[in-house]
């Protein structure tokens, strides 16, 4: 297969192209270094990266940002960033890429723990994971020639102990665990499914 | 209590309105009629809402439009209305009205069925109802001086029966209790709840 990884620098993103390299010609996408550059949070960038690449098989992302703070002082614009990267722009991807993906393709979302099982300071990535998720739920049944879409939801990767701090008392997850969910997405057969890793 | 229902004068808004006026004082706003006019895509025109009214105890949203439509020809523009009305015009409420509402007062906002079950052009709908139900459930362990947040979650609802053929096999939900999941939100004491009534 020919697979796009979108956020293919980030912490999950470099571990899933090893292992993805293994077996599928894989093109590496990020912001702004790996083999194509793209910003989500644009629809003519995200056109432009399907345009350039012409014909695949799957794309995945890991990739999306977030406002990672208080819910006091939370504006509109602070939420506008999940909105922006980690809801739309994965969104756009499907939206975008649907009119460019071979028949029995699919897309790999990555939502999240934050969307059942909450932290003080994650609303916003809360609303962006739930978002996804039902999304990809809805998508699934309104893609045509048997492309498929799934969600990733990881709870915090033991990978990124930055994070600890901010998720106590949660057993980080395995990154073996976590990469053998996006296999599952892109060489299986599920489709709408929200694939959890905590 | 005081209570602010926005979207007094949608099918549900306008029952919820008349239950809630028999125990309590309540100010009804929507667009244009009613007593307060706000438009909830604009955090101004919210901000004003609030500033206005003053005082209150809790505000019930039974509000938000979006999308509804194919996922084939759907563009990042189409799925910003269900973006900016249903899911921030919704949360800003929260994010704007806690620095109004009096302390153990309550805000309930409205998500839907198809967060979880989806119907074909529900995608964009789908993915507000979602971002809806995470977001409550984050805002919940965040918000101070004992201020609550739900979801009501409503399947398709008998008073509107034009809906019911894009919702094939759904037996449609009985308004009456719609109405009583908003008064468990208002009246009870729960807070990070998703209320389904389906």
């Amino acid at each position: 297969m020919k697979i796009i990884i979108v956020g293919a620098t980030g912490t999950i993103g470099k571990v899933v192209c090893e292992e993805l390299s293994k077996r599928h010609e894989v093109i590496k996408a990020s912001r702004s270094k790996g083999d194509m550059q793209v910003n989500i949070e644009s629809p003519k960038s995200i056109e432009s990266l399907f345009k350039h690449v012409g014909n695949f098989d799957a794309v995945v992302s890991t990739t999306g940002e977030g406002y990672f703070g208080p819910l006091k002082p939370a504006t509109d614009k602070d939420f506008r960033k999940g909105i922006d990267s980690k809801l739309m722009g994965q969104i756009n991807l499907v939206l975008i890429g649907q009119h460019y993906i071979n028949a029995k393709g699919s897309f790999t979302l990555t939502s999240g723990i934050l969307a059942e099982d909450p932290v003080v300071q994650g609303s916003n990535l809360s609303m962006a994971n739930g978002g996804i998720n039902s999304f990809v739920i809805a998508a699934s049944i309104e893609l045509q020639n048997d492309v498929r879409v799934n969600a990733v939801s990881p709870g915090v990767v033991e990978d990124s102990p930055g994070y600890f701090p901010y998720f106590p008392g949660h057993i980080p997850v395995v990154m073996d665990n976590v990469v053998a969910a996006y296999v599952r997405s892109v060489e299986g057969a599920v489709t709408g499914k929200i694939i959890k890793v905590f």
